[in-house]
């Protein structure tokens, strides 16, 4: 397969991705903005969370600012801001702030030198916990825990699940197709020997004989 | 926070996961069904994909199996299958095999000895390459190599990107939602000082002054 096609077919083998900004600062506070679709849930206690750096691509900014600092930040995209997040996937010169060639907003919080994306609905700061180099194609697994989250209340359910849908959350398929969501349902957790069941968005069960 | 509470809220933060269902099986040919939300594309030459497993889960057989054979499939869930793909969470006896507990259909090919799930629409065998522990939360990072992809070739546009809203693939948030997605657009590779551009389904340039 010519390298283009193969890097796009495989890129949608995985399924759906997740969209989020990666904000960044180095030493001297010059800030940086990156879009990723590897940021993934590693484990609840301790909140951790993983992301995969390729230290060749667009992406090396924000990795060298993440190990000089220590800190970052990862923003939710929603469908209002996600032209603007595609766009920090161009390769600007290190000088060049995202934040200045898009309409996208730093917001500095308190304990963290990185900048957050104003216009972004559900954030949050880390601090560098762990990079694995990874052998097999040279690419590194970074892992942060959370240290502050930024959402709006209103989102969090009453079992503290976060109706990101609500808050138009996108997806990424390939390399470059942005999609929202419609939700099918929320169901209880699984056991043997009981049909699935589903559960409304408090996590709470309802009539489901229908299934 | 309480545990489940916060068990839901962090596993909402990353975004919108892959929803797949890992096929393996024992020396003796017993065989194994799981649902992952944790895979994730790692490269595309090599064609690798990675998975985190938690040796204390109910996923410990899938993870077993894969040391002991170095083989396993991916595949994808749609809408028609995702009750089903749910209920293979639950936590059935090693002897138990979830092919049997649900209505989901082992399918075998040649030079893999794991068993594809047949209802699903895009499915790939893996060779295991790599197993890095990550010691921050004592989760293990599984790598492995695509050897064969099996889909509906109508679903692979001309530029290599595979339509897999087309197929239904469907997406998880949290911990238990599920979600089918609405395409927003599939956008151009981003350059420095050029807008964000619209393509269609191929990849080519269409007519976006809207944007």
């Amino acid at each position: 397969m010519p390298d283009r096609y193969r890097a796009k077919l495989v890129n949608s083998l995985s399924g759906f991705k997740s969209a989020n900004l990666v904000g960044t600062a180095d030493r001297h506070g010059q800030t940086n903005l990156a879009i990723f679709s590897s940021v993934i849930h590693l484990g609840s206690s301790p909140a951790l969370i993983g992301l995969i750096s390729r230290p060749d691509s667009v992406e090396r900014h924000t990795l060298r600012n993440i190990l000089d600092t220590g800190q970052y930040t990862i923003n939710q995209i929603h469908s209002g801001i996600y032209l603007d997040a595609h766009q920090t996937s161009a390769r600007y010169e290190k000088s060049a702030s995202e934040f200045t060639q898009t309409s996208l907003t730093p917001d500095f919080m308190p304990d963290c030198t990185a900048p957050f994306v104003k216009e972004s609905k559900v954030k949050y700061g880390l601090k560098l916990k762990e990079v694995i180099d990874i052998t097999s194609n040279n690419t590194q697994f970074v892992i942060g825990e959370i240290t502050q989250i930024i959402c709006d209340n209103s989102a969090i359910t009453t079992d503290g699940y976060l109706d990101i849908e609500a808050l138009n959350t996108i997806t990424v398929s390939g390399l470059d197709s942005y999609h929202t969501t419609n939700r099918l349902s929320r169901l209880q957790y699984a056991k043997p020997n009981q049909k699935p069941s589903v559960i409304n968005i408090n996590g709470e069960p309802i009539e489901n004989d229908f299934l």
